[in-house]
């Protein structure tokens, strides 16, 4: 069943690896069937090269295993939270990424500091809050997801593709799994820029991107009269 | 038509993502061919792996379309903008290569430090003031150009060949694609020299190279007394 | 004899250079024969392209050559107080990797600041002492061993699967030679993200993991309660 | 003639570009036959990939071409100056590697923070002092090499396989093209080492190796008493 979808989320996780984004075992792709609502995603502490389009693991929005023989990344409680309540999403990743996850554990949100964030990113890259005690002692991989929703209250998932989850690492989504690894790649390279940026002014605070920059960047790739790309393709 | 230019175009593009300095779709580059004043750039938003000498998009002057089946890059007016105002630039690069990106966030230029940078900027790398809202609500691209332009009023575009664009990313050119490659990966060495000897000096400002060395390095590889690399040789 | 020891021995050398963790021949692997004592270790000083696995010295627990024509890695004395001290550690890793180097010259401890490193250290990455001059002009490398078995005189080695050896460079160990280069590679990322984590801190502390997010990261991919991975596998 | 050097060589101009510490044609090794005191270099400003065997120059220690067709590195009175004044000296290379050139361009000789740099540098590694305009103006190659001779008055140039011409970049050497270029290699990873260091104690000075420590690590790697490697290779 949804042979397609397994092979791209295959090729999503390997691409996690082959970009550098994760070292060892550490990240993993889903992609989401919208009408079945089945979601496929990589299987556990499984190696990038090892594995084939077999090994993924279909589980329904629940949670279910629906087909395979291996257990599914023990990060899908999280995947499923954000398929449940972020519209149009059809593929989300998970990395540990240096730079995102620098970020990430200095709990701080990522400003936008140039045109390449704004033409990924609507705003800055929003940081979760910490979870308390008891959530990370009760159904701790589903909390952090009900985190990244609490945090997207005011904002618009489609438009700002990834969070920052406290201590922890980014999670990026989009309209497919490929999408979904194009924004991994992106955020990891804009946490890079926005870093080094801070650096060259140790002394005072980064300027910030002008907001009528922003919006002309973040408007020329995406929406009604976005002009970045072919027509009619990816 | 111009299939060698089109072929010199796609193997510069290929190489902005081989060198590393453009990820996903992030980095274009274009050659003209002066005798018929037309340009050959890359398709917008199209992979570099997935790029044939085809597909490069043949414009004129004025920004037409004069063969080819995909949308030209969207950076297409700012590279036309530099062919109609630097004689001699045959090649144009677009990227957001991270450590020049750094510097053209922070809206610094580079200063010449080294020996590295005197051997290909005769001067510090420039930085553009940032575009008027008005600006970046009309024709964006074009006013990116004539900020490049503008910022060049005192300055040789060959003997400093390319800028940063504030809040954006850098331009490099030259008088072929490949030179304008070359220009775009020595900028982002000079640019990460730059940054390091800074963190080298964290409370005192970097020591600038005496002018004397920096004229006699730039000035062994340019010009008519140059002596390095072979007679009659690129 | 130990053929497959061999073979596993000599992949994870040469996965250290693989893996950027090894520069020119500063990076050794080795793994123990439980059942036999005998150690078999990376020759001294010889390129990883260049090595096969008859080229694997096997040396007991006291360091005499059992079997071999090429003399043993300089550090087997370090290798070899690390297997008689920690019950349950089959391979041990020691190599100059940069970001973990960084900080063993910068004798600080690191920290842990996210779950990334709470994943695989349970509790900071310890560094020793700075031998003293008697125990550098003594049984040098036989001392170094003594010092990272002192420094876990309150610590459990499999919890805590490396060291930082004040003023030189990071060992990590584990339950075969394949997991103690796994450390080698987390604890390299994990002293980047940590580094990268204080500079965007420049003028606060970085902030702690919580101790509970620790512990359960911890938890959720070691001992009996682990959810982590595949049951039955590596 | 020299056909052995000239693969020599050739493969160790390849052997900067392969790891990283050469980009475009900034870089270039040379070696020595010291029978006949006939010097085997680089062509100026081509391409690693392109360059054969038989394109490598022959000149002699005055500078003389004895044999070629294409023009010396430009910076062949720098590398003659080196073979005329340190005997042993069989090798020399000279690259822009990044970290090394900050610390050139920042003017600070690299202190000894760790067992690497001992392991290789036996002391600091030094700067030379700035040129004068005189001297720039007059034979400027030949007067760098002067400058890094003058440098090295009170040090031993095997003990001590390289250097940081200021406002420059590193000079490396070695009893062999190869072994100029392993130095190169080490010396980028000790001033990569050295700046993480730094920045890891960014409110106090980093904490010098002890000498002691230092010494042992030199002296078990050098000279009469080392135990590295193997006996009788390389």
């Amino acid at each position: 069943m949804l042979e397609t979808l397994k092979e791209e989320v295959l090729l999503a996780n390997r691409r996690l690896a082959a970009s550098g984004l994760a070292v060892l075992t550490w990240g993993n792709a889903s992609g989401i069937d919208v009408a079945s609502g089945l979601v496929v995603i990589k299987p556990s502490g499984v190696e990038y090269d090892a594995m084939t389009a077999a090994d993924m693991v279909v589980v329904d929005l629940e949670g279910n295993v629906v087909e395979g023989s291996l257990r599914p990344s023990s990060d899908t409680p999280t995947h499923l939270e954000i398929y449940r309540n972020f519209a149009g999403v059809a593929g989300v990743v998970h990395t540990h990424s240096v730079e995102a996850t620098a970020w990430s554990q200095a709990l701080r949100e990522i400003p936008c500091l140039g045109t390449t964030h704004a033409d990924v990113f609507h705003g800055p890259v929003p940081v979760t809050r910490m979870l308390s005690a008891e959530e990370v002692a009760g159904d701790y991989e589903l909390n952090t997801g009900k985190a990244i929703i609490e945090r997207f209250a005011d904002l618009e998932p489609l438009a700002v593709p990834g969070v920052l989850v406290a201590g922890h690492a980014p999670f990026t989504w989009g309209g497919s799994p490929r999408q979904a690894v194009d924004n991994a790649i992106a955020l990891e390279a804009i946490a890079r820029m926005a870093r080094l940026t801070e650096s060259l002014h140790a002394l005072t605070p980064a300027p910030e991107l002008p907001r009528y920059v922003g919006e002309k960047h973040y408007l020329r790739k995406h929406g009604k009269n976005a002009y970045y790309g072919q027509i009619g393709r990816g």
